[in-house]
């Protein structure tokens, strides 16, 4: 069977009541669907992304190469069954491929919002991913599934619609993000802050994709420290220099600089600053425990059947950051939940690269 | 007893040879040194610093409150003991406190060197010293001791000139830069290149010290992110917000993200970006193999006793860094070395800040 890749707007009218006590209004909501939506519409799983993800999960589209960001798990036969499932993936509110976000046009002023852009939490995009879901007649899913930022919002719908999902799968996150992170988010924030072809937030989108921005290079060369592992750059890159010869000269390169330098700017070319902003803010202030008085009572409202997943060697998400929810559902006594550490040389990329190492495990828990 | 801090500058005019092929002359040496220099002497203990650090190791200059970097171990009765030793550390040659530099004037062109500056390795840097020791007449010395770029220091003295201390003290370091570390050098010589106010390299540096490089800010961030642990960041941020009603401002600021923003921009009022792009270059290239067969081989060449510490959550130099050289040693059939981890929570910031749990050992080290 086909993968049956389909890309759907819709469109939002009334008014979308943030945490911060703040509105958004008007606002869009890009989605892409994978598989078949039986007639009972119980055959419903939500794939959630990370950071500089996008809706755009499986599948490529006509005319490019590269396939969507876990096109190894979407698809006939694979962990995420489209000959059975039904799946969804939109792009959260704050990002920059077709949902509402900081470089949207402003209604009614025909600008870009920008700094304008209210602040937007994990839990504000849940909460749109819900009223979609509403507007789509889908009111129970199967599953919810996402890694990293992803699992952050898996977590938040457990929590805040506990009878909506009746199994949850989160990899590789945590239930509050760390000073660590916060750290590596902070470097990217201020070098595109300091930037100034940044233009105090004012620069031109369409030039900007062009030319790049340095300061959202250097920022996101950072956080590539963050998603490998101590191994998987010894491995990768050990000592390797791209030419011996160079060794003395001052921008003389090794190998893992190359492999920071294109990725940084390569980029650039593709991610918006303002939204890399204002989710790496929602990224920072989450915390399942917001709003309630401690975790265990945060985790005790949910429902469904929880599986948690962290890697051995993920820098960014220690995997004792998972282990501590897991913990404490044992503590309050919560019987639905599984925890799983896996064994990973690639740190916190393996969630997006190491497939092979999870996949049945998936399989498993959605069989059963 | 006083410390008897003396801070001297030696000039030299016969060429140093660098191990890029290229020369350096003529140049300066600026360096300290505390307690007194026996008539035999026989009682000299070297220091060497780390990447920002300087020769000024210990005391308080006049006029200022703030006491060297290693002041809590050198002097009157503390592990390096004045009141027995005497103690000298150099500024090492490529930075920006006396030595000379990229920033230094370059001779007879009455301009700074900035670019013309060569490319100097750890091991020049040493070269360098031990020219400076031949100059004060003293040809064997009880110990070097020295952690992070000062431990690399060290243990090149103990190769390269294995006939020149009795005891060689490496802390908190490695036998060869691994891409972690170079990864880390490669956002701040980035970060650096692509500001506007480094003007290519030709910015003034009276300017700039008033002013700040927000690029040295950002790259230093990432750096202070490795000079930490998860736990100490834990620790010592955890989550905490610098103003709770400002957790919905898109740059509203948890502790952590100030303590980066004050490191970031307080170093840039002290330390030269041209030095920065120099030295982090000598740490990438240092690789104690380098010029010889094998790890093995290099080693095999010390005679001093080696002593080696490393701790546990150091995020730069990882401990099994410092335990293959442990291990190396073991594998030749050396016998005059010791390995030490030590538990700590600090990271790599430990040999700076927790010398309670490594200075008994040294005074040992030192006795026998």
């Amino acid at each position: 069977m086909s993968l049956n890749l389909k890309t759907h707007t819709e469109h939002f009218t009334n008014p979308l009541y943030l945490e911060s006590g703040r509105i958004l209004e008007p606002y869009d909501i890009i989605y892409e669907t994978y598989g078949r939506l039986n007639d009972e519409k119980s055959n419903v799983i939500v794939v959630c992304h990370a950071l500089t993800g996008s809706h755009h999960a499986a599948g490529v589209y006509e005319g490019e190469s590269k396939s969507g960001w876990w096109d190894g798990l979407i698809g006939s036969g694979k962990a995420l069954d489209t000959d059975k499932y039904f799946i969804i993936c939109s792009n959260v509110i704050g990002s920059c491929f077709g949902s509402t976000g900081p470089i949207s046009t402003r209604h009614p002023y025909h600008e870009e919002y920008r700094y304008k852009f209210p602040v937007v939490s994990i839990k504000d995009m849940i909460k749109a991913q819900r009223i979609l879901f509403d507007r789509l007649e889908i009111y129970r899913v199967e599953a919810i599934i996402g890694g990293s930022m992803g699992g952050m919002q898996a977590l938040q719908f457990a929590i805040h619609y506990p009878n909506f999902a009746k199994k949850i799968i989160a990899l590789a996150t945590t239930h509050a993000t760390q000073p660590w992170a916060i750290a590596f988010n902070k470097v990217a924030q201020e070098a595109i802050l300091k930037d100034p072809d940044f233009k105090k937030g004012y620069y031109d989108p369409k030039v900007l994709q062009k030319q790049g921005l340095s300061g959202m290079a250097v920022g996101r060369m950072a956080g590539h420290i963050s998603f490998l592992s101590h191994k998987s750059m010894q491995e990768k890159f050990g000592r390797e220099y791209k030419r011996t010869d160079g060794l003395y000269e001052l921008f003389g390169k090794f190998q893992v600089e190359s492999y920071l330098e294109y990725n940084g700017y390569n980029f650039t070319k593709w991610f918006d600053p303002l939204a890399y902003l204002y989710i790496t803010k929602a990224i920072n202030i989450y915390d399942l425990s917001r709003g309630f008085d401690s975790l265990e009572e945060a985790l005790s409202r949910i429902n469904a059947d929880l599986h948690l997943i962290s890697f051995t060697n993920d820098l960014l998400f220690k995997n004792f950051e998972m282990k501590e929810i897991a913990d404490t559902l044992k503590s309050i006594n919560k019987k639905n939940y599984t925890y799983r550490d896996i064994e990973s040389d690639y740190g916190h990329d393996a969630f997006l690269v190491e497939l092979e190492k999870f996949e049945n495990h998936i399989k498993d828990i959605l069989n059963g």
